[in-house]
């Protein structure tokens, strides 16, 4: 069966907000069995509108449309919608009942909503005012809700996904799979992928990059398929795979410190503080994270964590000899058992021949023990540099704890 | 002139992100002087996508699509569109040789991307791979942009911009006035523009929250409306308006503390870097910004910022007393002219009865001198408690430097 969701509104097409529910739509729908096959944005505007509701239900068996069905004059979707299905309207009195009860003197300002045409179907809507209506005719279903996300998704959780499911009950369901990657890059993966994606042409694949993470998705509803792409995967980079319902490495490495109740501390220059905002953004990351020391400043390297001047003088800011001294001060001045040290380019400035931007030194250390450093080149943005190396070095950490695999040499980032 | 977007990718169809691109082009457009008349998400899946951008070339002037032209196997826009223009491709050799330049070791992995159809213009990529195509045939123009937001940005900006200003030149043109607010929130201003609006009718509004930051964007090609609109706002918010290029308060308050030659450095508990991360994604922030540190544990409170056992004991971490402590800590341990110490309930769980969620406790203060110290309360999700914190406490900050008003009390957040 193929899906379409049609999100109506001019506020949508101006850029004035950025379409949300169509994006929850589709993940709601994928994570029940279904997949949506095009998303559309229309105007607030008759013709147009009717066009684009037509051919949607020519191409498509199921169309989702959010938005347009409230009580003001550019709210046109029910009636286009009943025009479409050439039906008339009547007056819902059960409807009518509950709009008087909850919107006493302000009645008459939503009455219009009792309207309903009479080839549909009204969905009770407990929060807003405009019920969701459903038109089926000849194998055709097109579901009408309102634009409110916080309406959009009780109407859709609680009556259009059991309607689909009686509808089209998802047999040969689909599975999706997915694959968190840390420090991978696209282009490292991509060859083995297209290998995988000829052996198992029921397999659809897709790579999600995301700052020195990548998720890779694999679709079938062949689950012997599945499960030899995902040994395949699995072998080839299953020192990279860390399992994470967020899809952030952050959250893998939670749980290994949580788990083994060892303690975690920064000492940052050019990530800044990201490493330190990216680990406490999770609930629960009091339990092992102690904090981090953004030390921008060389003043603040040296009378902070005691890196020497003359380190600094001889070595430069960004150097092997400075993150080894910076994680000396972390492991000084906490009780953390594991830290991290970094220091490098962020850019768009500062790089010389033999560092250029994007040149990231760390240091990846536990306590007592001989720690590991080196460095990484990052090639992007300065954001992107500082979101790169933030990534990676988490992600080179949770492989220290994890697997077992020392820290350097990375592979070089992008 | 009919424009439409078109975003490829099955990551926008699986709901697995949000389609900001097309938000974005939709406002830039806008901006300057250009209507979108449909959005269209495709799938990474041929078929669909050829018919998606064959009908889209019927119906409309400008077709302009982003996603699917990076160097993977799902990356398939180039191949189709050269398809629907019945294309043949050339080595761009200029292309090729900044590639190799660029990408050096790696440049096998992109080096399909100098290949060019030869019905298209190629647009150069100065952040990424993939350089953008301009196909332009019988009154049809095809404009392929790669799907990175970066890179969409700036391709848009510097080059399709005025491109399309070459061949469709806006006459009358809306301009389009932004003002950014910091610690204001929507329902605040909102009865001042409704108001405008009922005054102003040749006026469009558009308010877009961020954060705790608020843009409110005003559209007109009436230029006497547009000033008295800036006027009546400047008049009601004056004292929360900030000039950012970025639209971001770490902006201005960067371009108050460079011109003062002033230093800044932070004490954070619950943003957990987050304050320290915004600032120092700015390039030049080492010239004002010393460091922060990030004491999320009591005992780093303690030993690094000198609070106090018995004021922990006595008033909890999150506490007038405990800001007011490790702000005179900063102020010991660092030679900051200014400061902000932050500790708060991020949430989800931890708050009382006295102390919901969202409580957040700080002091901002100069050196010398008394500092302002006060508590307000964010109502969001822990992730955007963190986030609001940080641009009201930033916010706060500015105002205090460049309006000589008190850090608190804030208005209550939202």
């Amino acid at each position: 069966m193929k899906i379409e969701i049609i999100s109506i509104g001019d506020e949508i097409l101006k850029g004035r907000i950025i379409n949300t529910n169509a994006s929850s739509l589709c993940h709601l729908l994928q994570k029940n069995g279904y997949s949506v096959s095009r998303q559309t944005t229309l105007p607030d505007q008759e013709e147009q509108l009717r066009l684009g509701l037509e051919e949607a239900l020519v191409r498509s068996d199921l169309v989702i449309c959010t938005g347009g069905l409230g009580p003001t004059l550019d709210d046109i979707t029910r009636e286009v919608a009943a025009e479409v299905f050439d039906s008339d309207f009547y007056i819902d009195s059960s409807i009518a009942e509950e709009l008087k009860k909850r919107y006493q003197d302000r009645y008459s300002a939503v009455k219009d909503q009792a309207r309903i045409p009479c080839k549909a179907k009204a969905l009770h809507n407990s929060i807003g005012s405009a019920p969701g209506l459903v038109f089926s005719e000849k194998g055709k279903t097109l579901i009408l809700l309102p634009g409110v996300p916080k309406e959009v998704e009780s109407l859709f959780l609680e009556q259009v996904i059991p309607l689909l499911h009686r509808r089209w009950p998802v047999g040969q369901i689909k599975r999706m799979v997915q694959m968190n990657l840390c420090i991978v890059y696209e282009s490292l993966i991509d060859p083995l992928l297209r290998e995988l994606s000829a052996q198992y042409p029921s397999v659809e694949f897709g790579i999600y990059p995301g700052h020195g993470i990548l998720s890779v998705c694999f679709l079938s509803s062949d689950e012997d398929a599945l499960s030899s792409v995902q040994k395949a995967l699995e072998k080839h980079f299953g020192n990279y795979h860390f399992n994470a319902s967020s899809g952030k490495i952050e959250e893998a490495l939670m749980a290994w410190f949580v788990k083994h109740q060892k303690t975690l501390a920064f000492a940052e220059s050019c990530t800044g503080g990201m490493l330190a905002s990216h680990v406490t953004v999770l609930p629960g990351a009091s339990t092992y994270f102690l904090g981090s020391f953004v030390v921008y400043s060389h003043a603040m390297k040296q009378q902070i964590l005691g890196v020497s001047p003359e380190t600094l003088r001889s070595n430069g800011a960004e150097s092997e000899q400075v993150v080894r001294e910076m994680l000396e001060g972390v492991f000084k001045k906490t009780s953390a058992d594991y830290a991290i040290a970094v220091s490098g380019i962020a850019g768009p400035t500062g790089g010389t021949q033999d560092m250029p931007v994007g040149t990231i030194w760390a240091a990846i250390g536990e306590r007592g023990k001989v720690p590991d450093v080196g460095k990484f080149v990052c090639r992007g943005s300065r954001e992107t540099n500082i979101l790169l190396a933030t990534n990676y070095l988490l992600g080179a950490l949770w492989r220290k704890v994890e697997k077992g695999i020392p820290g350097f040499p990375l592979l070089e980032t992008r």
